[in-house]
């Protein structure tokens, strides 16, 4: 008979049937009957999965981390998205917020929430990543599947399409670009051109399901997808129509990448194709010993649809390709998982993606090549786990 | 100029720039700091919806209903997830509880939720209904979405498949059902054909990415994609492999569907295909007067993949395609969504869907002469609202 999970299963050395069941573990049915009904439920007490605070010493900036290594699935949890803030989250009324359209076109308008609802919606599963991500390993690395890549969550958005709303206001021929500007108290503002705003930007009141959280920009945000987080501005109250960037706080002194040569790379909206495996992961340990494992982690790409994640259990001298979970859909996680029979010695586990485009993940030495140790944002390369003989699993 | 939503907005006499920002509204961008980081967040305490508890004179057995009509999307926030208790919602801990699979088999195996960790894993979007939604319209009619069909939810599920569990414990040639237990103080149990069991019943203990809700069945139940509710069982403990159905409570005194003639249907498990327009419906208002809107609800059907959902705002004299949101996946609730000019007159809304089996969901005339008014159990029929010239909304 082959060796598989089955010969750790506890045998039960008991003939069918009930008499089976009193000794099937430490727990038995409960005699009392259980809670009631709730209006609006919450999970249970005893999961511990959390954001991350990693608070800046500016006060009202900084930002939490998504546990990517508690996730199952493609959906992060409305409660576990990561949060990035640069003056805290403000407190808005969706009965009372407005967004004014202004600037080159034919009609400044302004629009409610409820006139917004009555243009025709759309629902996508999207990714957002801060482009802060994995900041850490330009430089060094990060502990766990959370702090290293934890800047990066997937939620269903449902919104009004941007160009919907600029078409009703009419744009002007000088039109080139549209700033977008948060109600924070920041007034958080990016600059995006039209030609992205016109294509599939949406100005999304709705985050699996149900209306967005606050911290993710309640009531209303632009999803702008696959590119950079911080031009996804959340709490939107003002769209100012012009004809050149506006040369915000937010694309000059920060979201630009320095080069090796000194110069920045700006304008860098795109987040290239990027995976991790979040199981088996640094901080987790092998505790069934040699045998049978799932590797599975997520991967994702602005560019459009990933199409091959590939995985190695020996640094990557060899590579097998792991099963993607359907629906792939363009611009969202993709969990991926392959089976691993651990042989109990040291292992490097690895993985790395190719998105529709063609992109494939680079290695950290030939993103560094490329780019440098400086460039702050956009990091990234293929991440490593090192698995030592007795199980435990670290940053490689 | 075409008349359209643009003629309601309130058009700014003002020049562009930042002259028009004082004017935009009640609310400008806060001076102060918002609220900080949270290690797991909240909606907006702005937000309202809630599912409504339908208490039984029984304790412990009740249910609450998803608040449709509030959904975006497809996925159902977990917090909004229909509830449908027998004893109350069991408190069990992920750490000490156990599966035990026993019967018909070669092996009687117990499983702690780490062993079921290590199988490959799948996730998928599925709706879950309780056979007994709609109950209302058999007989008599339900005032708004959330009443008349608000015992449907969807999620992203994760689990192991049960094939798998039932491969590692040996079928014996006899065995043909498995009596799924749960966990509850009633130990809900029902009997599955095993020919189900092998094909897409899932193991589940993720639930639109983290941990099963306790009112969902935490920490583990089954995910019987398409077929009724209640064989989805939830805080499942136990799988006995058997050869015969075991005539539990729930499939004899419940949830069978009683019939013109006297005699029931039993072991009707298939969720057939069903619609609901969800906006404008029951208890809302068409407060914009005569105009542009979006009519948007959901479909689902146990056979498969939602292929056409058609649209009539006369009362089912003229239909007209809607348009459905990607990806449709089969046995997920589908977004449907379609313009409508209300002219200010009189209306009646209706939706129907058709499914890739080629099921037409049925007119309520349809189902009743099909099966009289009592089965109580499994009602599908074509969903009426009926817009007064007022704009306000009802069930027709």
């Amino acid at each position: 008979m082959k060796k598989g999970i089955q010969e750790r299963r506890r045998f039960l050395a008991l003939g069918a049937g009930l008499a089976g069941l009193a000794a099937c573990g430490k727990e038995t049915a409960p005699s009392m009957i259980g809670a009631g009904l709730r209006a609006y439920g919450d999970r249970s007490p005893r999961e511990k999965a959390a954001r991350d605070a990693k608070e800046s010493p500016t006060p009202g900036t900084g930002s939490t981390r998504t546990p990517l290594q508690d996730l199952d699935g493609m959906i992060t949890p409305s409660s576990l998205h990561f949060e990035r803030h640069h003056a805290g989250v403000p407190d808005l009324d969706a009965a009372t917020h407005e967004i004014l359209v202004h600037g080159l076109v034919e009609r400044p308008l302004v629009f409610t929430m409820a006139d917004l609802r009555r243009y025709p919606s759309q629902s996508h599963i999207y990714f957002v990543e801060c482009s802060g991500n994995s900041r850490a390993e330009w430089t060094g690395s990060a502990p766990d599947p959370q702090q290293s890549a934890g800047l990066m969550s997937c939620s269903e958005w449902t919104g009004v399409p941007l160009s919907a709303l600029l078409k009703e206001a009419g744009l002007k021929a000088q039109a080139k670009w549209v700033i977008a500007e948060g109600g924070d108290a920041c007034m958080m503002a990016r600059s995006i051109p039209l030609e992205k705003c016109l294509d599939d930007v949406l100005v999304a009141y709705g985050q699996n399901g149900e209306a967005l959280r606050p911290e993710q920009g309640y009531p209303v945000r632009l999803v702008v997808p696959g590119w950079e987080g911080n031009i996804n501005v959340k709490w939107l109250r003002r769209l100012h129509v012009v004809d050149q960037p506006a040369m915000t706080r937010d694309e000059t002194s920060h979201y630009t990448d320095l080069l090796p040569d000194g110069k920045a790379r700006m304008f860098t909206f795109m987040m290239e194709g990027k995976s991790i495996i979040t199981r088996p992961a640094g901080k987790q340990k092998l505790v069934h010993g040699p045998g049978r494992y799932e590797i599975t982690g997520l991967a994702w790409s602005g560019y459009g649809k990933i199409t091959r994640v590939e995985v190695s259990t020996d640094g990557g001298a060899t590579w097998a390709d792991a099963e993607l979970q359907g629906p792939v859909l363009p611009r969202a996680a993709t969990r991926f998982r392959t089976a691993w029979n651990w042989n109990g010695g040291p292992a490097v586990l690895q993985s790395r993606c190719t998105d529709e485009s063609g992109y494939r993940q680079p290695t950290h030495d030939e993103l560094v090549a490329a780019r440098g140790k400086f460039s702050d944002y956009h990091y990234n390369g293929v991440k490593s786990w090192f698995v030592k003989a007795d199980g435990s699993v670290a940053d490689a």
